[in-house]
């Protein structure tokens, strides 16, 4: 059985290597149009910022060995061609026309399983100047040694990055925090990370991305990236010019299809993706397909996505190498699960965010907002919020995000909510999960739990949320019908107390008795640090009978980790 | 609706505070024979290593605020009744009998509904001796109090605790680390955390304990503690006397069953726990019990345990509150997750280890061991180990344990396993785990994954596990049948070609061609750090017509984490 592999470098890889393990007697053959392969590519932001020293070190195995052709071939038996590019396959004679880029010549290689693994390619945004010297994107490694030549150079002093999604945010903590240079963020949509995560938690990334020297500017209409003598000098928005020395398009992926469409290979028209079955297997049955090239299925949705991510690529390579072996393997899909660094963050969802969930249809998708810590307060090493987007009207889980201090407790609540997903959970489900607890990892009671808890408390109507945006507008326009009833602390509550009249506090503890007297003809909004209390209160408000009360989602601490001054 | 609680740590206090925000109309009395009430079992351990610095840190709100008998009935309109025993129910009458302990004042207390949240009682070993001054056990505020006690007044110098389970580990490490302390550790089983970890991993703790200065004695057979003068000066075992001025005893709890008994409640004769329904209802419907009194189901055996967890408490607590004031929840069940920190380790699991799931009938229950990075090497914080027990009939995950550096990457872990394993998973839905990653968090797959694929391919027969205890043996024994194959790199081998004739050093760079000319009447052992490149060099020997080749789980690491010398 000879077994042609194209692109080597992480579905492609894991093929060929798992193949060889269960069929020592497989011909493989391994084509990649580079000369590395089988590399780390989720790493090369790490070799930005130092934490891996030598571009090799993502080319290693976990014994140190480099994992070139040569160790393919003389190590594991595999062929590997580099440097040589598939340009067409003939499915009817099963044959694949290769071009060695070396020297151009041309040869004909059959196959009796063709695995199509030939990823993305970088999406580039429509304007000019995308191909000045200093205009970067980050597909590769040669990307990421010529963009780390630069900043050794000593000549990038203004570094710019366009797109604030997973490389945007994980690069500009390279130029910012390891090269300590002044970096500019542009983001065509209103928040960083949009359609993973939603608002309430974006601004504490955008917060915090400010607070660590980043500029910032979201809803950035970019007419062109300007040069001088060939060299990138800025990008032009339709507002203002931003200098810059560096620009990294970090605007997202596209599946590399060329190859599979011209081949005749199913290719979907809504996502971009090469078809493929369960078994990975493309329109073509002698024909696998498999990581960033894929339209997969999403387990939330049951639609088609692109999901370009490392992880899956590897799962999928090796549901691929099973099923050529003559096994029996199937990857259902996926919930679209991500975790990143962003400087001291964490970052980490999956599923639906509640943007998504409502293009998706799922008209009373709604969301929860949990703030703790997510270990005992005494092994805590600070504030995490956790969002659950869910379905008012089923109570369908719809996705669950997390920021926080980087830690891997973002980890754990992520891999606990996309390890159930796929079981399509209610909220119900959430309250029931069992999440190991001692103080120096967790509290008794998991965030996921307290944020399940709240969100059946909204589903149960057992008080009325309202978002911290509406309130911050109430006490803007002066609206004189609403009441804040902060019962935090009084030395807490004074600052705000002072500044606005109808700002008051009644401390927690003596809320109970004192909350009578409260004008009934008003809306109260009960207000503490995360919510807990004011939750709390609102329940105490109810049994007396008044109406009109609201609790904003995640309390006050909430708005100032977007920055907010009131 | 009148409700009264009897018992006021975890559950007890979790139902009030839910069922008073539920029904804020509600009349509920919370009984409590301490006057500490509402405080963190679980973090007593850290009061003794100063993380907690005073004991109120246990006893108070994330508002630090505490959270005594004043609190309860001032803030949250609760009434608690501290320093009262509940002597004797009543249940024709609804009636529950109380001793107030200030006065020995009797009294009787009418009920709509009653709640049993009585915990559990320290079993005690049948040995004299365990009266002594300086004898101790941790299961209230009271006992953590007097044990710093007598560490602050400098009279301790030879601590010893009886039983390595959760909190005799715990313990210890505030003996030996936070107190400077030569510490003695006695377990009756041969292992640390019998039932919970399995022997290959137990042993890595053992030896962490060990190089930490603990002086831990497996199988120790305690005959008596021993004092002088009425204090204790030490423990004498068949074998050996253990002198010691502070004895622990970690012995394990009891669900605390005296007053259902008496009422005629039924309590299982098997656990020993209250037994209660998914509602958490007792054989009396209007008397509700949860915490460590009750017995639950445990989700992969079918079978009742009683599991005295602070978060499991916590959990069934607001199911009570909810199903008292009129709503609906259930409580299903237990799969025994657990975490916890021994010195510089996490320790984890969930579900059964090896010798309980053969215990429970599931005869051809088997492990798989992978040991890797939990992060990308250039985010490694150091390697973990993991164990998979599944049924190699029926591919069922039985249980999952894990030990390791101490980080939230053992939690991520354990959280994943807990929350699938209601939903009885086999290997097959591991492998399909979708587990976020980037390299400062995971490795591209995730351990879970990788100790799954061991799992899938021991089920699969592609290699023949053996375990080290029967190489070593076999080595010991200078068995000639035998040929260590150590396809590790030559300077690593070296120590141990040079130390035995029949081991021999085949590096995996070169070993698929030079296998061919290895003895085919032999017994081959194929060897590398962690078992991969063993795996696939075995793979190699099998398409080569070897037959008798085996690959030990783990690698050499494992037994190295011993603290085997070869």
């Amino acid at each position: 059985m000879r077994v042609v592999i194209i692109g080597a470098v992480a579905c492609g890889t894991k093929v060929a290597c798992r193949l060889k393990r269960l069929r020592p007697d497989a011909e493989i053959i391994l084509i990649d149009k580079d000369n590395y392969i089988s590399y780390g590519g989720c790493g090369m932001p790490y070799y930005l910022t130092g934490d891996v020293s030598h571009i090799d070190e993502l080319r290693r195995t976990a014994f140190h060995v480099l994992r070139d052709d040569r160790f393919f071939k003389e190590v594991k038996g595999i062929n590997v061609l580099i440097r040589t590019l598939a340009e067409e396959i003939d499915r009817k004679n099963k044959v694949v026309k290769i071009r060695y880029l070396e020297n151009n010549k041309i040869e004909k290689i059959s196959y009796d399983k063709l695995v199509l693994a030939v990823g993305s390619i970088p999406k580039i945004p429509p304007i000019s100047g995308c191909d000045l010297d200093g205009v970067f994107t980050l597909s590769n490694l040669h990307d990421a040694i010529k963009i780390k030549e630069r900043l050794i150079s000593g000549k990038v002093e203004k570094p710019l990055v366009i797109g604030a999604g997973f490389i945007g945010l994980e690069v500009v903590e390279a130029f910012g925090e390891s090269w300590g240079l002044p970096v500019t963020l542009l983001e065509y949509f209103p928040q960083v990370l949009p359609r993973f995560i939603d608002p309430p938690l974006s601004r504490i990334v955008e917060n915090h991305l400010k607070k660590k020297g980043v500029n910032i500017i979201l809803n950035a209409r970019i007419k062109e990236i300007k040069g001088k003598n060939g060299k990138v000098i800025g990008v032009q928005t339709e507002d203002k010019f931003y200098p810059a020395d560096l620009v990294l398009l970090a605007t997202g992926v596209q599946p590399n299809t060329e190859i599979a469409k011209k081949a005749g290979i199913l290719v979907s028209p809504i996502t971009g993706g090469i078809v493929v079955n369960e078994r990975m297997q493309s329109s073509d049955p002698d024909i696998y397909a498999g990581g960033d090239c894929v339209e997969i299925k999403h387990l939330v949705t049951g639609k088609g996505v692109v999901m370009p991510m490392g992880s899956l690529a590897n799962r999928q390579g090796r549901v691929i190498a099973t099923n050529i072996a003559g096994g029996y393997a199937t990857f259902k899909g996926t919930v679209g699960a991500f975790i990143l660094k962003c400087f001291d963050m964490a970052i980490g969802g999956c599923g639906l965010n509640l943007e998504s969930s409502r293009l998706e249809g799922f008209e009373s998708a709604t969301y929860a907002l949990n703030i703790q810590h997510e270990r005992a307060h005494f092994f805590s090493i600070g504030c995490s919020y956790y969002a659950l987007v869910f379905d008012l009207r089923t109570s369908k889980v719809l996705g669950f995000q997390t920021v926080g201090p980087y830690t891997d407790g973002t980890l754990a609540r992520i891999h606990a909510i996309s390890s159930i997903l796929p079981f399509k959970p209610q909220i119900e489900d959430l309250v029931s999960l069992e999440l190991a607890y001692s103080p120096p990892f967790n509290t008794a009671l998991d965030p996921i739990h307290n944020t399940a808890h709240i969100a059946e408390n909204i589903k149960y109507n057992r008080f009325k949320p309202i978002s911290w945006d509406e309130v911050i507008e109430k006490l803007k326009n002066n609206d004189k019908n609403i009441i804040i009833i902060d019962v935090r602390n009084p030395n807490e509550a004074k600052e705000l107390t002072e500044k606005y009249s109808n700002w008051i506090n009644i401390p927690y503890e003596v809320a109970r008795t004192q909350i009578r007297n409260l004008p009934k003809n008003k809306d109260l909004i009960v207000i503490c640090s995360v919510g807990a209390r004011a939750y709390e209160v609102a329940r105490w408000l109810d049994a007396e009978g008044f109406k009109n009360v609201y609790v904003p989602l995640g309390g006050i601490v909430l708005p100032k980790s977007w920055g907010v001054e009131f």
